[in-house]
């Protein structure tokens, strides 16, 4: 049994990485991901599109957090000339994004520096 | 709505860690705590107690990690003149406490390390 101990060194690690208040999960990939793409499209149909998703879907996991938060993350404007108008991630969902990035970031790179 | 804004600098990153193969998740904290205490108590019965765990949950966590990786974990063996015998991890569990504890510390270190 003990003949391909080989496999416990091709081991990996992995991590799911959030944001938390109080110990709450507050922010995590998935919101990460939808402010992502819709800061990318520009409004939050064609964001919750590039990501399979629905429109009602996307914006109710942004909804939350903002309840949960008591900021906007997202503010939508009418459009001018071409129609449509559009949304545009706020300066606090800009924040989320930094700060869940970098968090994210230093994990991978502690991870390439470990053995 | 915007108010207190200063919520989004209070959030604080957190993380769930496990090491995996060919992208299956194979030890975690569980086991991780379970063979620490096994470790430190010198028994399957004891290390268990001390983790308010029934034998057959502790032995269950490791027999599972044990038949993934065809690996032993845990060896037991017969008690002398004391009585009992007991429990020792193995090379094998060592070292997957090791990477797991090395992959934890590191992830720890970024976080103290990034803004």
């Amino acid at each position: 049994m003990d003949k391909d101990a080989g496999r416990v060194e091709n081991l990996k690690p992995n991590y799911k990485l959030w944001l938390e208040q109080d110990g709450q999960y507050v922010f995590g990939l998935g919101a990460y991901n939808i402010l992502k793409s819709i800061h990318e499209a520009g409004t939050i149909t064609e964001g919750a599109k590039a990501l399979s998703m629905s429109y009602r879907y996307a914006w109710g996991v942004i909804k939350k957090i903002e309840i949960t938060l008591g900021v906007k993350l997202l503010e939508t404007y009418k459009g001018g000339n071409v129609g449509g108008g559009g949304a545009r991630v706020t300066e606090h969902g800009l924040k989320l994004m930094k700060m869940f990035d970098g968090a994210r970031t230093a994990v991978d790179k502690a991870f390439r520096k470990s053995p």
